[in-house]
């Protein structure tokens, strides 16, 4: 085999961090597609899909090429209709997401607990005070936390709550789940409770993915049931399960006391939004679960101990169900 | 008995949380000391002990005072020799310090890990910013974590950065320690393999107490151990491990990265402290673990019940022996 393999991709560190997984190989990171003639010659590629797509029927040698995204929506619009690629496409399975998004909820949790933000400002001041929530805070123990999705990524952050001491509801499509599997679940909610979970929890944490079913799931007044608790909204799923100027409205009329948002309905989120300069509201530009170097480096490694010896390799993309 | 249980603390919302627990009981919150005649009557006082210090021996009804801190310190230059009050005092045992304080130490790490003051300050100027440690940062798993001190708070904080990925090495007195009892700790170090301890860790966590044994232990150049990691120094013990100017030291040679800091030699810190303007120090007024009107509530609630049945109460102060 021949040893070229190319790198397509604009994350952080990537080059450095395969070679430090895998010293004794060469990868040769691709500047500009269309002059690099070990690109084309390439029997193994690491690809960021969006900057692979329109190459995916110019690369002749390819054997084999390992995606950096979880999922392949930014391929498809440059696939020919029933000529899926005659090479196996590798997902990036993203196994530490649920981890990441667990940090991110839990950190951010805390900062808007403990004012951790007024406490950097007045650091910025050279003061010293100690009043509100600085010193009169809830602890993870006091909260009560809903988790919109259960599957593996909200299931991990429900874990991480749950030691931490919070009280976990969770929602989901299905009628029933087998509560044996989920014991760091006190309550289980599907869409016909979903007011009854918004009234209960003093956090809801969505971790939907967009699909019909979760579209619009919060649009209109349904955040008028965290009215009474004065819940916080915390948004590590899809923009889209909320539209922007819902959740605005959300927060005027105090429905919801504070967000803690990374994801949007339009991203990068305009810097014209409301949202930015709202009291209360967190913004993160979509970084609580990133595809970091480290980890494609970790997934390359394991596939490639595969592929040399011919095995299947999870999260091999199938073309005709479309992931 | 007489009903009357007067209050003397500082601490907000005290008086709300304690009806709260015990709403069938009338509380008397004392302003002016000197001009209260129910505080002078009370058989029950909950008190900040430097609010009650003056007045410890012009009580003549006083059956039992509960107080708020976990310390005793501020009554000691009020006793009389040899004359220790004739009521029980006891102290706030802060049950949930160990925890609270595990929650400002992981809130922090991630922090500081995934920059996000920045992307609070990127927020404010409405920018979404990608880059640096906000897409390529470690997790809890990329991290060994040393604790300085593994008492009741040190071992709490170790669990909970451990349950979240850390591998953590432990710091005492003790020659050595029975690892089957310390499961969330890999290694154990005393006072030999301090420097080997520095020299292995990404955060050095301090929970130690003031004592002779730990004052000063980081100062001179001691903290150069940690350049080659360029660890992080976070101080949720006492300020008087480091003095100051040493602290500033190895900041600016770099010998540690960063610092979190809840605690200081003199308190609260100088308003010309060079600490507070340092590039990636984060400065909170002792915070980390706070006296909360809930959990004194809570604890002085199950403590009333042993009280009415003539029951010992466990922290009550043994004034042979200072605590």
């Amino acid at each position: 085999m021949s040893s070229v393999i190319s790198v397509l991709s604009k994350i952080p560190n990537i080059l450095k961090e395969l070679q430090k997984t895998l010293p004794n190989i060469k990868f040769h990171q691709v500047e500009e597609t269309d002059k690099d003639e070990e690109f084309i010659k390439s029997n193994i590629i690491i690809a960021d899909f969006d900057y692979l797509a329109p190459h995916i029927y110019d690369l002749p040698n390819v054997k084999w090429i390992q995606g950096t995204w979880a999922g392949i929506d930014a391929l498809l619009p440059h696939l020919k209709p029933n000529q899926p690629p005659s090479f196996p496409i590798t997902r990036f399975s993203g196994k530490h997401f649920g981890h990441l998004i667990g940090e991110y909820v839990l950190a951010n949790i805390i900062n808007h607990e403990r004012s951790m933000f007024e406490i950097k400002q007045n650091q910025s001041k050279q003061q010293w005070i100690i009043n509100g929530k600085i010193n009169d805070h809830r602890s993870l123990y006091d909260l009560t936390i809903g988790i919109l999705g259960i599957g593996s990524i909200g299931n991990r952050v429900a874990r991480i709550l749950n030691f931490m001491g919070a009280e976990i509801f969770g929602y989901g499509r299905r009628t029933e789940i087998d509560m044996s599997n989920y014991k760091h679940i006190s309550q289980y909610f599907n869409k016909d409770g979903l007011f009854d979970l918004l009234q209960k929890c003093d956090y809801i944490v969505n971790t939907l993915p967009n699909t019909a079913d979760t579209k619009g799931l919060l649009n209109g007044n349904v955040l008028e049931n965290c009215k009474e608790k004065g819940s916080v909204f915390v948004n590590v799923g899809r923009g889209s399960i909320i539209y922007e100027e819902y959740l605005v409205k959300a927060l005027e009329k105090k429905w919801i006391s504070a967000a803690i948002l990374d994801v949007f309905d339009k991203e990068p989120l305009r810097s014209d939004s409301p949202l930015w300069k709202m009291p209360n509201v967190f913004i993160s530009p979509h970084v609580s679960g990133t595809s970091r170097a480290r980890d494609i480096a970790e997934q390359f490694s394991e596939n490639l101990k595969l592929f040399q010896q011919n095995l299947p390799i999870p999260t091999t993309v199938d073309f005709s169900v479309g992931y």
